[in-house]
């Protein structure tokens, strides 16, 4: 009998706790024992809840109680996360967790104790749901050289910008409805302006290159101006936009970003939609591959702490190596990132052309007053000093 | 320093050798450990090759060295790779092999042997290629009982397909295609009729359901028939046909099958085309999830096999668990599975509506001189039965 406590009885906690139950007897025998949940610590009480009498408000008393081998953080947020989980790190009890808050800011850290305290300090959850993803990175795909990963790690952005481009709606409209089915959080500030996919991509980059990426480094734009007349000009283009977390290496190092861009039907991602996430990396070796599934949700993300209460339970006491050191990784200046650029402006042709040379026009029905078109490949900056003898540009957006 | 012997010296083989070499820094990293190929097995010579010298054509040798730690079986077909995979587990050896009909047929054997011994048998590359899939279904979806998993798991036979549907060609003309292209063999027979796909769908239904699948016992189905005729109504129904290789769980059991099917464009796997291959899982925790990559080539394919060895030098004295057991687990008839049927006839609509009662007409453009429809969902069983009153059957392929 494995005994856990699960930090916060929110929607992730309630889940993990319907996973156990759902499939208790399959869990036990790939985990080679029972698991069973002994304390769920929360501020409220949950009368009549079947773990009613399970729940305590006070850590010291998972802290300090030795039959607790695993420590489920399922609260979210910097702290007391942080805190709590360092605390049954070093009291030797292994963590999981689905926060990718706490991951971004203080995985190498956290991994360093599990490692010196031969347990684990897993985090399956905090990319891209139910989606296997960190365990992948780490067990499958240690042959390669990863050269690119890049994601939609963002439900509710994908979600708002798959209606945008379903129903030809406005950005605000989508936001409505994305809260009204709760998709979007009341404050949808993390999401919308790319938050919360800047910190995934940060964990995912620190696993590719073994060292720390910190979060805040990584230019991140969100979908907030992103309107319905971009979405008819995607349209026009055979194309859709996407916010993708995107992080390649180049000779100079690895270059990240948060941005929106323009895909076209031959990109993998392209059809990833709705609240679904996916992940493409490739490989020196590999050559492509993606990962799909659900980014989010109760039982999705549940899912993914289980099997990380499954390894920990197959390596009790056997720390699972991790890349992943506090040596920081220093990123290339995105703006010696390359793209192509859509652009649209209300200066006349000649204008554009002044500036960048050769472009390839692009028109969308109905659409007067403005001309829109496609650069040729070029650095941020080469874009930026260009666009800057150009007024009235309406948006600009990366194109790949 | 951890040495391993290659047993063939063929596509695969020289793959790996060519991956350990490439990145030889950062899987040494990974593994804790620098990899060294002391021997390859091959019953020809290759003067000239860097690798020359390793090259030995008597198994002994192998088998007989305690310093080879690992076995690489890279030479395909049952024979003499069982005797040899078997010969190195029992001498204490960790084994990795691409090699499905080995792991369809002897599996369970060789997992238990290698659980006796504290050592692994390893076989990412046998399904999907470069993609993870086995390592995920046995490490990440632990937490889920798998309801299904369906999978374009044959490279050849998809680039047959996509190129049909492309170019609008008939079945003889791109198999020829694929030939001059290397992708299918001189003897095509077992891309072709599904019979590959089929053993690398009775590996993942044994590890999804922990017991000994037969792969004699799935009914298999190639893609020989599909004629372009079908590519084109395929087309007027905004659908595509593919080889899928697929386990569902029912109620009564599994039921497995490899057939052509239509598809959808919402169904994950519409999109995959060429030799890319996808696998399609579906959780009753997790919900639905794909894992998408190169199916075959020796690079990618070599990918997995040297993840496997990284694995197995993580693991050197301790067996990671899968569970496969050599117990028999019976299918359920595939009679017993349900589809809507796609249908062409040469009889007139009354006739069909006869005996399938309501139906829904399909024209495709250019098509005369027979009546294309889709029935309602029922068992193969039923299907076959009422297809009996129907003389003149063009052609039948399921719907999903």
């Amino acid at each position: 009998m494995i005994k856990i406590a699960i930090l916060g009885y929110g929607t992730i906690g309630s889940g993990v706790v319907e996973v156990l139950h759902t499939n208790k007897e399959s869990i036990a025998k790939r985990a080679g024992d029972e698991i069973e949940v002994k304390y769920i610590l929360d501020l409220r009480d949950f009368p009549g809840d079947p773990m009613e009498e399970k729940v305590v408000h006070d850590y010291d008393i998972i802290a300090d109680d030795p039959e607790v081998q695993v420590v489920v953080e399922a609260m979210g947020g910097v702290e007391p996360a942080y805190t709590f989980v360092k605390r049954a790190l070093l009291a030797g009890k292994s963590v999981t967790t689905s926060n990718k808050a706490l991951v971004a800011k203080h995985g190498a850290e956290l991994i360093a104790i599990a490692r010196e305290q031969s347990i684990n300090f897993l985090f399956e959850a905090s990319v891209g749901g139910g989606i296997p993803i960190i365990r992948p990175l780490n067990s499958s795909l240690t042959a390669d050289e990863i050269e690119e990963i890049t994601g939609i790690l963002n439900g509710t952005t994908n979600y708002m910008l798959s209606k945008m481009s379903f129903e030809g709606l406005e950005f605000e409209d989508v936001l409505k409805d994305a809260q009204s089915r709760g998709y979007a959080e009341a404050d949808p500030t993390a999401d919308i302006e790319g938050y919360d996919a800047c910190r995934k991509i940060a964990i995912l980059t620190s696993l590719v290159c073994g060292q720390q990426v910190d979060f805040e480094e990584i230019y991140t734009e969100g979908i907030t101006k992103i309107t319905a007349t971009d979405i008819r000009y995607a349209k026009a283009m055979g194309r859709v936009i996407k916010l993708l977390a995107t992080s390649k290496k180049t000779s100079e190092g690895y270059c990240a970003m948060v941005v929106p861009f323009l895909l076209s039907g031959e990109h993998p991602l392209y059809n990833v939609n709705d609240v679904f996430n996916a992940i493409f990396v490739h490989g020196n070796v590999l050559g492509d591959a993606m990962f799909y599934g659900s980014g989010a949700g109760k039982l999705p993300t549940a899912s993914a702490v289980v099997a990380d209460i499954v390894d920990i339970a197959k390596h009790l006491h056997k720390n699972i190596l991790i890349s992943w050191s506090s040596r920081k990784m220093d990123l290339v200046e995105y703006k010696k990132a390359k793209s192509r650029f859509f652009v649209r402006t209300q200066e006349p042709k000649d204008a554009v052309e002044k500036q960048f040379g050769q472009v390839e026009w692009v028109e969308a029905e109905g659409i007067t007053g403005e001309n829109g078109f496609l650069t040729e490949i070029m650095t941020e900056e080469e874009y930026e000093e260009k666009a800057l003898g150009l007024k009235n540009i309406l948006q600009r957006i990366r194109v790949v």
